[in-house]
């Protein structure tokens, strides 16, 4: 197994089937440094234009479609002291008529305290004077390339992953996506010092990180959504509109992995989701929101 | 401040303005036994018909359109032995193309073990034997007499509260719902012993209970959408189909919360709702759907 | 069959069970003045307050749960020169970004020309100064009392009709609801001189109009929402959020009027529906929208 | 201006950026035979794999970002005299409880009769042995290639166009696509001998025709989604789920249509679309759903 510290030299606002910029085995593992979602990097200086630029992507070697692509999320190390965010609600999150009453968004600093593993407001707003809130890294947009050869902005999100904005995708996390194309071709970056659920104001604090990934070709594993496992949980990630279609998805992923993966009927995996089942909301500003369905690991029969 | 026993003997499905089963006053406490959503007793008797027959209503004196009635639940005790679930997924929490490879549901049956105080399912099923869940009480349906004098059925849910089946709607929580009508009028129901998010088999644990509850009417306080708290949280509530609009109206809620109670500029409740916001999911099975927008106390300023 | 002239003088905001305001048997003809969606009357006297005051309820003598009434509209008369709408796009029809740029709506004024039956702006407004519609009535909101002794606001629709706002629910159109309460208890009101799909600015041209309806008890006859005739379509109504599931309701039922009625098979059915289906958009402003599914007589089997 | 008979050689089932297989001035006419939805040609061969192989691209000089691209669909011949449609309807258009009563969908077979100009079932199905359909041609998805290089399967539809399936997009139609890409990069394909609104089976008529398009660029027409003009109407069209997402993008853009070439003021346009407006429903079936904002030339200001 190798380390590969890759720089990324061009970024991608679409995730798509496109000539590598890293070729790696399976099981290698990769530390990349990402740009912010505008498209600025650690020294502020603007390397790309937005939405989301991409690092990648990298053809992971023996990936065909059909196959899964493991990504282990290992690590996340920020390496800047100021993230941004937008300073109002997303007009979408709230009810249509009350969007007249809020002021426009600007775009707000954040600094970054990366001895103390901590984010706050550059100027203090009234109110929130003391709001200090643990660093929580997390990718916000990832995925593999789509079906068909399709070429999917990295301001939406789909069956290939995408700009999902799931808290839960962070260091310790390992996700697995469907691969559509040789290679897989994984492309990641917009990175989050923090975000609530759902990116109501459009944004996480958008900053720049280390991220070191490991990721793996598991062959013929059919899925049809993107699955995740935490310390704690398994999940599945459904990406539509309106909500209630990206739980439906997430939803019969977690059908499937629990018929397949433990062996459940439709019934026991049905009597284990109605009393145990968890929704988070992910992302709720994109066009495509994403919903995950998660299951604690203690609930699970012992394979 | 006075204790009522209150035994119902008769039962409603819907919420709305109707002579008072009870009278009490600001502050007084109410105990009363719940029948289960089907509208068998304790004893496994049936003393009414679905879906989800209340208790109530309680007139609280002196409430007036405008008000809040203060809910706190203050017990809940289990009284049977069993409780009975859906056994497949509702058909709305799938992905339309597959609801034709589910069974159709039937009804199960649960043991209610009141002293270890968990609960599992009477027959075992393949792959979950060993499910043995913490009994963990909720009100599914509880609310006070709509606007316009309204009566709604008690298998949905809107401004004034109804079938929300939110999880954290149980001991330990206070509820806030604006009153509508003279006295406020309200009525619970529908327990269940567990329930996962959503609701999803169409059923939590579906239960008899006594349940404990303090009513409370504050005078002269605005708000749209029930309000909560928890030891950890503030939370407020929409009600609606899709999901997106039911998050839309919690969210809306809550910056009037965070604008008004913590007197939070538009900018200042944004920053903190962006960067730490959690989402739940109540009710995903009846005609309108359930979304909690819930903060952590320890984020909010100190008023 | 008697001719009833029915003087409302109380209103109603909600459709529910009540005492009946008029009795008339099977096949019995109603006529009866409305007043307009803000209550006031063709003197332009407040009657009553929004929303949508209604005249009623009829008990139509015969009727019970699981009959249908047919509600033949035979005449509709205006009996004001003036109507009023809104003068801004509904912040909910548009993109919510873009609602910061309109103004705040206000009440407009329009001219009935009762000799010519035309409408038009009481104040001309630039670029549509010659802007002169024909009368095109239609009663925006009827129904009969919902199941379950429910009571449910005139600013909202369901299975038992209600606010729907659809344009072919004017003269020459007969209209089937389904029974819940004994005598079906039928109300009607806020009328329309005129008003586009989905009533996108809040309100069609509201004013008053004398009412023609013949009231007809038809036995047994299951159906789940409203359906319809007129002279060249048959037609089924959904009203629900999303429009998805306005939509899911009406061709769900269309399929069963057709499979019923029409004796087609449901591959039959799908064919003759696939090639040939209209839906047009009712409501589109309100809590529950509305969609109807309408099919060409031309098209349908001979019986 | 030139007209050039364009034989594809290869297909896609995307709609992106990629050589160009025809270069075009702008105002030339390219007729061009397209295979049907699975990808058979006119003498049932198969010719590529679905979904919905297009031909193309056209490149048109002179097309840059910010331009609009005019789509004259000027005459659509079949060239073969049978098309298929799926059997059942789509489950994601009926209640989802009722699905499991539907038969699974099969492909069936419809004869056209390229002299009487009709379209009916190659097999005779019980109680629609009589349903003989007027050939009504349309085409079902075209396009131009997204922005930022997006690659967007032929499946669903977007701002760049796509499966909107939606029947005025026929003879006599011009269409306007707001241009992404250097040559606009124009796409066309699966087109319908006829089909009902929403294309609810999953299908119209699917067949192959000669189709006749003129394209021209038109300089410097920034919009945001297709719009369109017919003998009776102006038309603009949103892409999206739900349904009222797509009904918000096609009523945005037809206020901008308003505002700008008609110049009304937002309240004007609002008094308009609020009494005159009809929305039609193109795909309801795809990821992405489309609504259809139309409103007669009749009653617009004449400039």
């Amino acid at each position: 197994m190798t380390t590969h510290h890759f720089v990324a030299t061009s970024f991608h606002n679409v995730i798509g089937t496109m000539p590598a910029a890293l070729r790696v085995l399976s099981g290698d593992t990769v530390i990349t440094r990402t740009i912010d979602a505008a498209g600025y990097d650690e020294e502020d200086v603007r390397r790309a234009s937005g939405p989301n630029p991409m690092n990648g992507p990298v053809f992971v070697e023996g990936a065909v479609s059909g196959d899964a692509l493991k990504v282990e999320i290992l690590d996340m190390v920020p390496t800047r002291d100021t993230g941004f965010t937008r300073s109002v609600l997303a007009a979408n999150v709230i009810d249509p008529e009350t969007i007249r009453e809020l002021p426009k968004p600007d775009k707000t600093l954040w600094a970054i305290d990366r001895q103390a593993m901590t984010v706050r407001l550059t100027e203090p707003v009234s109110g929130i004077e003391n709001l200090v809130l643990p660093l929580a890294p997390m990718i916000g947009c990832f995925g593999v390339a789509p079906s068909l050869g399709q070429a999917i902005s990295t301001a939406t999100s789909g069956e290939h992953g995408g700009n999902m904005d799931y808290r839960l995708f962070g260091p310790g996390t390992t996700v697995w996506l469907p691969v559509f194309s040789p290679g897989a071709l994984f492309f990641l970056g917009d990175c989050h010092a923090v975000q609530g659920d759902g990116e109501i104001v459009g944004t996480g604090v958008e900053t720049t990180f280390e991220v070191t990934v490991r990721l793996t070709v598991e062959k013929a594993k059919p899925m049809t959504w993107p699955r995740a496992e935490t310390a704690d949980d398994i999940i599945t990630v459904g990406n539509a509109r309106p909500l209630d279609q990206a739980l439906q998805h997430a939803t019969t992923e977690m059908l499937r992995l629990l018929t397949t993966d433990y062996r459940l009927t439709w019934v026991a995996a049905s009597h284990l989701l109605g009393q145990v089942v968890r929704y988070d909301i992910g992302n709720v500003y994109d066009p495509a929101y994403t919903v995950a369905c998660r299951v604690a690991k203690k609930w699970l029969p012992r394979l």
